[in-house]
């Protein structure tokens, strides 16, 4: 079966067409600007030249619909007919505590995914349109919800309540939920995989690494901690976005800079983290090389960026009764597969719990190898991570 | 020498008067409810009855003047004469980036606590108040100002640089700054003392747990990292206040319930911790008696509380190259002196580093003594803290 996986930002859409026989990337592509003026397609089909069109699209629907056309080209396409597309999988940002895994998309599933826009209003919206004009575009599809936060929702209470009025709990739902779970559920599968143990018996500290960061604590093949929080802000320092301060700086700069909530909270979402603290860029390739031009700022922003690392794994270490129960502490996404010193700086600065890296075989970028020494206490790996392939592998479970 | 300890509160005042020669306590007090209706003084000169005063106080002036008459008076005063009292040293709470060590105080200083009220407008103040009055009081003592945050003013940029943009640094000094630095202090002058190594050879983790909270990794003597930050209401789960938690939640909250900076600050200062969590009290012995009787939130309250601080031990781990460097992890305060069982359950959940507590050992309230096992991988102590005298001891040094 062919399954169809969508991921839709604000004014964004990311795709890929899948044949779950053997697990292939057929076709895949971006659409940008969706809404705006300058919208394109950039649409590639394996073993073709990548296609490019640029055409004023309004919306989701319009934008999908030249998804749809661009994978039947008959020049630059991937399959003849839509009829070809089994299923579609969505990303679905936000599952708030109704959603612990991935659902078939049903009027009850909707409401819910409705309901939870009040958690996350910049990403759920953006997920709907997705979803409706599939809907529309590909009516004998069957269609499946894969959550963000699901994987998270094995936490205990004492993990995700926060120590604020209890109330607001209650009224709100104001909660650690955690992201990235599509990522850190297949970080969990594929060391089940590799290591020919069961799912339910691995303990591994899975750290996402990008531009958007977080680290996770699986124990028993289970989310049992994450560093993001209530909203994808909380936890490490990441391209733009603050991670933990102390929350009395929030109120602070609102009354000294006489910001709105919402101005304040771009501040910290849009115009902080490594780019605030280097005033260099998000992009950590850009700040590696401007600290080694001797930017301090942007030295200072690497150093920052490790030292929150470092000690959320070795605060998630305390999550396993002995260090012989923690199967490997593993890195993936942008930064995770690829950057060879921040890697090293971080596990350096674990020394004291027995971690070594082995330079060697840390030397490598997206490729999925033990990284550590031999006399590591805890094994040390890369692991390149496929979300999409995990919607696509949730979608095909269910429609099967 | 007799040196007379200060610490002013917006609305109290605590003092104690030491004499250095044995360093023994020859009298101390209490004033409450300065300015407010109900105004009192408890006080208690060593070997004698206490002694209790309700009369109105309208400021500081008042209060103190009393304490003055309190402590010459006949019948249950400590010293003859006000010109006993050799010098006066002042709790001050923040000293900014200004004031790394204790200061004799002068024109200079003052300008220069005053210049740090922005940071600390509910505590600056009060000092400010309290030495002024004492200048009035007791014109012939030197006056030394004693800065809670003077102790971590060794952090390096990457401990006290926020993810925040760089301006705000340059602008309004927003960094982490640490509290409770006497007591830090105290506690490693003391390991020194005990074990007989020279301070910039002590390597602790030092845990001062009470209704307010505070973690430092001290390494050869220096404060190198500290869970409080910009101010006192960050880092573990307090009696009252949040500690880490999303900043989302903070504008959030504040549109959902249409609530002012000021107001949403006050909820997260006042409302929130174990208080918060539970809805029981801030005091953690009405919550260990609540959830003895199966109040189900007054023990999440506490769960919350130990994740917290063992999460911070482990962070603070790395700051030392191996757990032989680690000479102790070291309790103090109202909760760190006296909660065996929330030492016991943050130990027993750090066993992933091999920290053992002995339960015989621990079964102490306010003494010092070593409670791990002999097979844990780090001494474990409790170390009863002393504010007072670690504010008399750099008094008298600076004065001499």
């Amino acid at each position: 079966m062919n399954i169809l996986v969508i991921n839709c930002g604000s004014s964004s859409l990311k795709y890929q067409l899948i044949d779950m026989n053997g697990e292939k990337v057929i076709a895949k592509g971006l659409v940008e600007r969706i809404g705006i003026e300058g919208s394109r397609i950039k649409h590639e089909t394996t073993g073709k030249d990548e296609h490019v069109i640029e055409q004023p699209m309004k919306d989701h629907k319009d934008a999908l619909g030249l998804v749809m056309s661009s994978l039947t080209d008959k020049e630059y396409g991937a399959i003849a007919s839509l009829d070809e597309i089994g299923a579609v999988g969505h990303r679905v940002v936000h599952g708030g505590e109704k959603f612990a895994e991935s659902v078939l998309i049903d009027d009850g599933v909707m409401k819910g995914i409705e309901d939870n826009v009040e958690l996350a209003p910049l990403h759920n919206p953006p997920n709907i349109m997705g979803i409706e004009a599939c809907e529309k575009l590909l009516p004998n599809a069957k269609q499946v919800a894969v959550f963000d936060t699901a994987f998270h929702q094995t936490m205990s209470p004492k993990r995700y309540v926060y120590a604020i009025p209890y109330e607001y709990y209650d009224k709100y739902k104001i909660r650690r939920y955690g992201f990235h779970g599509t990522s850190h559920k297949y970080l969990t599968d594929r060391y089940a995989e590799i290591s020919g143990k069961k799912v339910e018996d691995v303990n591994i500290i899975t750290c996402h690494l990008g531009n958007g960061s977080s680290i996770t604590a699986v124990k028993r093949g289970k989310s049992k901690d994450t560093t993001m929080g209530f909203t994808p802000l909380e936890g490490l320092v990441m391209g733009t976005r603050c991670g933990e301060i102390d929350p009395a700086i929030v109120t602070f700069l609102m009354e000294k800079e006489n910001l709105s909530a919402e101005e304040v909270s771009n501040i910290l979402n849009k115009d902080s983290g490594v780019l605030g603290i280097s005033g260099v860029s998000s992009d950590f390739r850009d700040i590696e090389d401007a600290a080694k031009e001797g930017n301090v700022r942007a030295q200072l922003a690497l150093d920052i960026f490790e030292l929150t690392a470092r000690k959320f794994i070795a605060s998630y270490m305390t999550s396993y009764e002995n260090i012989e129960d923690i199967d490997a502490i593993v890195f993936t996404a942008g930064l995770g597969e690829n950057a060879i010193d921040t890697r090293k700086h971080i596990i350096d600065k674990l020394s004291v719990f027995g971690l070594k890296i082995d330079e060697e075989r840390n030397n490598i970028r997206g490729k999925e190898r033990v990284i550590s020494a031999d006399d590591s206490s805890v094994k040390i790996m890369v692991i390149p991570t496929n979300e999409e392939l995990m919607i696509a592998r949730d979608t095909l479970n269910i429609v099967k």
